[in-house]
């Protein structure tokens, strides 16, 4: 791995000095793609045989070994066996191959089928390989629903922690505390002689200017204390386990490789780390890093079972599952979470997939609701109870919201890229654990007066969800005389409520822009969706004024009179449809999560509006724009490549270029063969009939050639410089004093995909979507012209956004 | 169209004859498919030049014209334009290239695109082109939400019509008549002496034996007549518009073309017939048909674009999201029924397309509850509240519950294929009226005396949905001295209830088998759902009756106690899982149906069970075995291809076969292409360097090699049979005293999909599936071999699974 001048080992995720997680790693990305990946144009890599080894501290995303590749006369080899060790594998930062390792999966599945009628252990083998899938779900569901159900429970004790302590145990929280004393009441469930506040442990009084410094400092510094373990552990054990994970996971979903990634380090880090940042009072949520801790835990289990050990493929089908699984434990909203899968995170999904996210979203449902961290034997984390039929005229308002949120989610993804940008970019970024202090700092500071800030996000969500009945007392319910609850004049306490929630909103509107892409675990979903309340719930609050004080008016005729205006509803705000370009998914998980079923209608609405007003400022979602920032090799699915270019204009070598570097099947020697791997920089070369002709024979990858040529030298006898390499099925006759020639048929891709010189570039981008290629190669009349691989076409796609092509893809 | 021997005209879709509506069709679809179709396998079949054109009665699935194909030198061509009419056509029962419409799609857009900035009008027409995809999607949601509400008011009168008349005026039903009569009370909500049961209005006494006969046999004359009337409009004027209609829209959606299968007589008959089938009491839902309904509006409604009427792959997209607004109406489940579409129809579902089946199904839910046909402003069909959370010990039954599904659902398919087989291949079929009135009569007979089995499908499934409440008289909450709700023994009444629903589950179970699949419209899920919420009822009332009288034992401990048993909870029985092998959309359906949100976990647990179950009998779903039945060339997406057979197992020519038949690039006359064209079956030819070489340049069409030269003959000067042809760029110098060329480079396909012969088939398979590929040429060190085509993939995946290939593919 000590290839250019980057050493990168696994100690990397144990002490890791500098001051940017992101940044070092995608240098590092940045030196591997130039390194390993297919281009035409990047540095020579000396590739040691034997680099291939797994590293001890990543511990996820290593494809060990595994069979050879299933075409041609290579299925005459047990492809459960491995041919040589290393063949078939991928490097740290490179593409994986999707065609052939959906083809290895099946090699391995028929092998399995064929051998399972010769015996009952063989049988048996193979059942339990037919539901080794179904059981590594179960075990996907019960780890991270068990993950999830700690984290709920350790936040709230954390968030509890900043305001005071019980003193029966330090480790009740608030609510927990006063359920466990006899002298609470109903009515003032949240107060009881055991919990509390620190200026009341300190000074001894709970009332007065004194005793809110104190508890306003202690806020701060338990904050910032927070705050400081989270970015000093993510620095210190696992750079990986920072931001949301989610532009990663679509990244490493999409088929590349990013080893440690999704590793036990990464796994533990960010389950503590999370339970801090959340705790910490930061404008943060745990949807993504939810996700991505379910993919640790379905990576770290997918190596239990070979089948997805051994299959980049495989693997991936798990983690598309691992994602639904997240969000299901995030919201408790499993059908939301195969949803999101499906629609926002995943490249490949079969049919076969959804089942399975289906199944592993249930039983982690299953496992946190039994874990009952809200103590309500509710899946439901916000629970509404509408039942009346809703009004056309309050579609209107909830179009009115459904703008808001796209306004707000095209000025967040602007805001929000433009400070990441220039973290990268200038010395801010060196400084990440003062940056998360400041803003630890200043959010605990704007924080504690706002009543409505200072509680966490969940909180305050559940609050601004909350139906006024006739014996509430919170501020938001202080209307005058309420005679019926359908009609009635705000009061002063709503006044001053109002007033705090318009602050809140702008806060957190501020906050959020600084807070997503900090060294720390940071989620979007649940502020987005506490900025979608607060303005929910000031709009649904208006319109209530307005109704009331204008009954006349003629919108409002038949509204009013048949049941009163409801500002409730509006809070059912799904606001991050702007933000991340979910629709379906978004609405499903805010119906899950609030069982408003009857409002599907409106919620739509508000969502497509929502999603068309943010796209007409840019068609990028929040994920996507971290993806570009970061330069990962990702073709977005959804976007259609609109421009006339044909393949002949994308491939390589251009005109200019120094000609392809292909191989002959036969008559290069292993001299020439070696030569020719060391002068190029080429991870992959055609194989010919001969220069003359130049006909296309198949493909054989660098890695593979060189681990054969080096594992030949060292084992077979009389292979030396001088013996012919042969790619042909039937050696040719050598002469009787030459050494005996290299037969390499084995590894040699027989199937390599071609395209023609005229084939239209659209065309060839949705093969490459589609089928998951690497890269293929060009022909003109059944004559070699050139290569295209995933990186060319990225880079031709920059060219043509008017983007430098080398800049934006490995910045 | 008068090839071999079968004369198919539009009077077909008007005058329709024989007894078998489908069996005459597919007799068509395989004379079709045997002529038109790219197999090397099939009889000369003389295009007509302008027999492309499109015929009157069909109005569906017609490809009128299209631009060019969007490669090489055509890109200069105004793909708006028609180069030749019918160049890029496709015949009836021929399979679309995927690749080729998307491609051709994208030609269009970026010419719109370029040009919009030339002027305003082009700016204008750029972006009523970009919105007009929403702008049909809104006119599919409307239309269908009107249709779909039309049919529910009709339906419900109709049903009505079979027990009594409202005097005040024939066309209320029952409730409305109620509702309109001022001597309705509270209690009795359905008497009123304007509503009058046939008895009433002919004996004058509504009680009695004799008024029971009169009754019973008014009953079967409504049925029949509703019956025959449906059966007979069918025949008479839409064939097509008999069955559930999924599998061929399945097919459809798969790329194949079925003319008139989606035009406005099948529509305008679906409709009525469809009324007239629910209304005769036959055991029959309408959600399949409503899919049907839906699909004929958009694709009638495509018609008003020219994007979509000229774009085989476009409209696709339209269809997918009209199927998702047919489930959408059906049950009132927008968010069902994108998935629905997702997961059940679709073949090519982009992110796109779930977007826009969104917003269709948002409009049509929407329209559908501004008509209101149930009265109860809800979109929701069956309403259910339940708010208790569910207990562990309850899985038990859920799952029980799944196993019986599963069990159900297998044996349901089995026997209704049986059946189905039978009637194909018996006399039986030439007796569709007669078969249909029979069943219709059997289950008039034997529906009446049972009242769970006389009122239609919806209203039993909302009857066993139903709580009871201490008021309720209904018959199933016949419980003896009711204390208190959670903790009774059951009466008298509940006993007889009991027994009429144990005999209604096997009445249910038997006529459905032989009901699905007759010459009327039908639709399986409504019965299915039936039979499952009728076990659900049973075995719910017997596991409250064993926990009231075994109170200590242990798996009732801490159950009743906390809550008492609940009966009711089990209905929400999504039995159709065994039938259909839905998952995540019927559970989404179930909880959009009934608003069982707390119930997700333990119905994805019923679902998943009964999946399992059932797939443990075979993998099939109904549609797919339906699918099979017919031989419509659909490659199916779920199931993977697993098998080791290479592309040169299954290409064409075998090697008893004569060689491939193929043009080359110069060289051939007018006279000798026509001679090969004449002399073949094929409906496309690859084109060569030369026949030495066999080096592979292009792929023609026989349909735009006929078109062409035909066309050329009779508008260029000088083409003659000893013109040459030409598919160079440039055109090779020809004697001076010869005639001119025949310069056809235009219509050539440049970018054929190629493959090496050493390419497993299963990646074969899959480049199929998610290219959409109508062809595959196979290549040996880029020499042509051979050719693959769809049919070939699914011959031999028939050989494979043992069945004979021709007959099944084409039964």
């Amino acid at each position: 791995m000590a290839a250019c001048g980057f050493v990168v080992s696994s100690a990397d995720h144990f002490h890791f000095n500098t001051a940017e997680c992101r940044r070092l790693r995608v240098d590092d990305i940045i030196a591997h793609l130039t390194c390993v990946s297919l281009s035409l144009s990047c540095l020579p890599l000396p590739l040691l045989p034997g680099g291939y080894e797994v590293h001890a501290g990543g511990g996820g995303g290593v494809a060990r070994a595994a069979g050879v590749n299933g075409t041609g006369p290579s299925k005459l080899v047990d492809p459960l066996e491995d041919l040589l060790p290393g063949v078939g594998t991928y490097e740290d930062f490179n593409t994986i191959d999707w065609v052939r390792e959906k083809s290895k999966d099946r090699d391995r599945h028929r092998e399995i089928t064929n051998k399972s009628r010769r015996s009952t252990v063989d049988l048996l083998i193979s059942v339990s390989d037919a539901f080794s899938g179904w059981l590594l779900m179960l075990l996907v569901g019960l780890m991270s629903g068990a993950l999830a159900g700690g984290i709920d429970i350790a936040a709230h004790w954390l968030t509890d922690m900043k305001e005071g302590v019980c003193l029966i145990g330090f480790w009740f929280n608030h609510e927990h505390c006063c359920w466990n004393s006899n002298e609470t009441t109903f009515q003032e469930r949240d107060r009881c002689p055991q919990w509390q506040s620190w200026a009341e442990l300190i000074t001894g009084t709970p009332e007065g200017a004194f005793a809110y410094i104190v508890n306003y400092l202690m806020y701060i510094f338990w904050a910032l204390l927070f705050a400081f373990l989270a970015v000093a552990l993510v620095r210190a054990f696992a750079p990986y386990a920072c931001g949301s994970g989610i532009p990663e996971i679509k990244t490493i979903l999409s088929g590349f490789i990013i080893r440690g990634y999704l590793g036990k380090w990464t796994l533990i880090i960010k389950t503590i780390t999370l339970v801090l940042a959340v705790s910490s009072g930061l404008s943060l949520g745990k949807e993504g890093p939810l996700v991505h801790v379910a993919c640790c835990c379905a990576n770290i289990l997918c190596h239990l079972f070979t089948k997805y050990r051994k299959n980049e493929a495989k693997r991936r089908e798990v983690l598309s599952a691992a994602a639904a699984v997240g969000v299901s434990v995030a919201f408790g909203a499993p059908i939301g979470g195969v949803l999101f899968s499906l629609e926002e995170v995943s490249y490949y999904f079969p049919l076969k997939t959804l089942w399975r996210s289906f199944f592993a979203a249930l039983v982690a449902a299953f496992t946190l609701r039994s874990i009952n961290p809200f103590g309500n034997s509710r899946l439901v984390l916000f629970y509404v109870e509408f039942h009346a039929p809703w009004h056309l005229v309050e579609l209107a308002p909830f179009i009115l919201l459904g703008i808001f949120g796209g306004l707000w989610g095209a000025l967040f993804i602007r805001a929000n890229i433009a400070w990441c940008r220039r973290r990268k970019t200038t010395r801010l970024g060196h400084y990440a654990v003062t940056e998360v202090l400041v803003v630890a700092a200043v959010t605990a500071l704007l924080a504690f007066p706002n009543s409505y800030t200072r509680m966490s996000g969940a909180e305050l969500i559940s609050e601004l969800f909350n139906d006024c009945s006739l014996l509430d007392s919170s501020q938001l319910c202080g209307y005058k005389q309420v005679r019926r609850l359908a009609d009635r004049p705000a009061g002063e306490g709503l006044y001053t409520a109002l007033w705090q929630l318009a602050l809140a909103l702008v806060f957190k509107i501020l906050i959020t822009v600084i807070t997503f892409g900090m060294k720390v675990p940071s989620g979007l979903f649940i502020p987005s969706m506490a900025v979608g309340a607060i303005a929910g719930r000031l709009l649904g609050v208006g319109m209530e004024q307005l109704a009331y004080y204008h009954h006349d008016w003629f919108i409002f005729k038949g509204w009013c009179e048949t049941k009163g205006s409801k500002p409730e509803m509006f809070r059912l705000n799904p606001l991050g449809g702007g933000v991340t370009r979910m629709t379906v998914s978004l609405v499903v998980i805010m119906f899950e999560l609030t069982g408003g079923l009857e409002y599907i209608v409106p919620l739509m609405a508000a969502t497509m509006t929502s999603k068309w007003v943010a796209d007409a400022f840019g068609r990028e979602g929040i994920y996507e724009a971290h993806i570009r920032l970061n330069g990962y090799p990702f073709l977005e699915p959804k976007e259609e490549f609109d421009h006339s270019s044909l393949a002949v204009d994308v491939m390589r070598p251009r005109r200019s270029d120094p000609a392809l570097a292909m191989l002959t099947q036969e008559g290069m020697t292993v001299g020439e063969v070696e030569a020719l791997v060391e002068s190029t920089r080429y991870s992959g070369f055609p194989v010919v009939v001969s220069q003359e002709s130049q006909r296309l024979v198949g493909f054989v990858l660098r890695r593979d050639l060189l681990i054969s040529i080096d594992n030949a030298r060292k084992r077979q006898d009389g292979v030396v410089s001088a013996s012919q390499v042969v790619f042909t099925e039937h050696v040719p006759p050598h002469a009787a004093d030459g050494p005996p020639p290299l037969r390499l048929r084995g590894i040699m891709d027989l199937s390599p995909f071609t395209v023609t010189d005229h084939t239209p570039m659209d065309i060839t981008v949705d093969i490459f979507r589609k089928l998951g290629l690497r890269q293929c190669l060009v022909t003109h009349n059944g004559k070699l012209l050139g290569i295209i691989t995933k990186k060319d076409i990225l880079k031709h796609m920059a060219h043509i956004a008017n983007r430098d092509p080398d800049s934006i893809l490995f910045n």
